[in-house]
């Protein structure tokens, strides 16, 4: 048995560091990821993933947090993915996932991870994807995923959940307009966290409408419910309104072709990233990169004919 | 002359419906918008960029229309690009900027654009630089990009303009910590909108301490600007904020190299898409596609499996 095969191993009877390498060699990507991969993917599908977006401040973590503790009672093994955009200066990491392993992370029954960009070329929708992959194969029955910010690859990696859950806070007039068009659609639960603010029965009735207005094409009507996850008040409801969603989901007529465009738009994230170092481990091409991009910033040289080169480049080393 | 030859032509003497053609075409992606891009890239490279992000509900659009008012007053020809990952389900347009024109719109120097991402597979970073670069050739001399999400595709954009602008507003104590990571470090100027709201001092305090932690590796020490944008309070000091960091930026050692970055991140986002589209138009690919989406959905084959088919296949039809 040689090494990749130990790890795969060790990740699906759950040890916990297995997990976390295998979770690194996902960021690394490469011919070893895809290996782990390919072994882990059929071992999936039986944790239920459930992803957690809304606006900075919405009280995201601390309601994850408290949900996973819910979860730990009932006796289930959880998996936690904190997704960050992090840092475009310097890369680094953040401290979220240290200050709460301090609460969680001492449970040899909950996992958690935070996962950031690596420099300039995300593939971080697709390393989130992986990850939740191989803690769903390690024997998470919960995978929970919490994104920090609420842009188009938030979106995207919410969407691959089986129940997305979208958290505002009271007093939120203008921002549930501002965030609308953005997650509004995506919510198959929505939560009012902070709930012992004022202003509550407006948001929720803003809300109501906003609802009211939207078609989902399995007809589900998304529940709203109540939460103060400081004081752990409505997990219950929250845990009982992801379950009731994803009962709803196994038997819509809809949930086949929602997972067969969740695989479409993994399937395409992989193709590219491939495509794209495929082509960067030819010889040569890395430094022509750097070559163009000086042209280009010094506007000897516009980027469609630079990658016109290099595509032709590229091609002729085949 | 060609019809494209043509649109560029127009597009270069500042006309706005072709801007909005040219805009679409870029949107499209494709032949047309390299051949239309080759001839505007030249052209660029005038225009001041100015990049505004910052969490929904920070009022950051009434912030760009006050100092879109403010540029127009000092005899300025203005862009606006308004970023916004759009509805998953729909895809639909939002109505935003149909809004905004009944103020701004009416004035022929003045143009504004939302982009909203167009089906799974972004590309949205790529064509809003474009879309700058475009307006930029069409003779504006201030485009603002205004980014509705905070996610990581909102970061890259941002940080490709010449002068970065985060907004936040007072009482956001846990919204600096949770955007902490994301777009704290690629502030060149932050603003505290809503400065007449409680809770001013201590937003500042928390902002302080924590750019006094940050690095920038150009030594700038981003000033803080409170404004009340809906009573145009604190714009004028905001567009002096924005050229004080433009003029340092020009001089600052590391000018050249953030210049090559950003291009060297361009070409590799183009490169990303251009690679996929070419297999993609491959006969036959689409088709296959559909099919290994379906397969993957039922785990019936896993989706690195399937990639390394479609690249094997690719390859073979070269």
């Amino acid at each position: 048995m040689n090494s990749a095969e130990q790890l795969i191993e060790r990740v699906l009877s759950g040890e916990t560091r297995a997990i976390a390498r295998a979770i690194t060699t996902i960021e690394n990507h490469g011919d070893a990821a895809a290996e782990l991969m390919r072994a882990v993917f059929p071992q999936t599908g039986n944790a239920l993933i459930v992803g957690i977006t809304g606006a900075p401040g919405a009280g995201k973590s601390s309601l994850v947090d408290k949900l996973a503790f819910y979860y730990r009672h009932a006796g289930k093994r959880i998996g936690i993915i904190c997704v960050d955009p992090s840092s475009p200066f310097s890369g680094g990491a953040i401290l979220g996932d240290r200050i709460r392993m301090a609460t969680l992370g001492l449970d040899k029954n909950v996992f958690i991870r935070s996962m950031a960009t690596r420099g300039n070329l995300g593939g971080l929708s697709r390393a989130t994807v992986d990850a939740v992959a191989v803690l769903d194969a390690a024997g998470c029955d919960i995978v929970i995923v919490e994104t920090v910010g609420v842009g188009q690859d938030e979106v995207e990696i919410v969407k691959t959940a089986d129940v997305s859950v979208v958290v505002l806070v009271p007093g939120m007039g203008d921002d549930i307009q501002a965030i609308k068009a953005g997650i509004m659609e995506i919510g198959d639960v929505f939560v009012i966290n902070k709930a012992d603010r004022e202003g509550v029965l407006r948001t929720q009735k803003e809300l109501d409408a906003l609802l009211s207005l939207a078609h989902r094409p399995d007809m589900w009507q998304p529940p709203i419910v109540k939460t103060i996850a400081t004081e752990n008040k409505g997990i219950e409801d929250l845990a009982a309104a992801i379950e009731s969603y994803s009962d709803f989901q196994k038997n819509a007529e809809t949930a086949s072709s929602r997972r067969q465009a969740i695989a479409k738009w993994r399937l395409l994230e992989l193709l590219q990233e491939r495509l794209l170092n495929d082509l960067l481990d030819k010889n040569g091409t890395g430094e022509r990169i750097e070559q163009l991009s000086a042209e280009i910033a010094t506007k000897m040289k516009d980027p469609y004919s630079a990658v016109e080169e290099l595509v032709a480049a590229g091609a002729a080393k085949n």
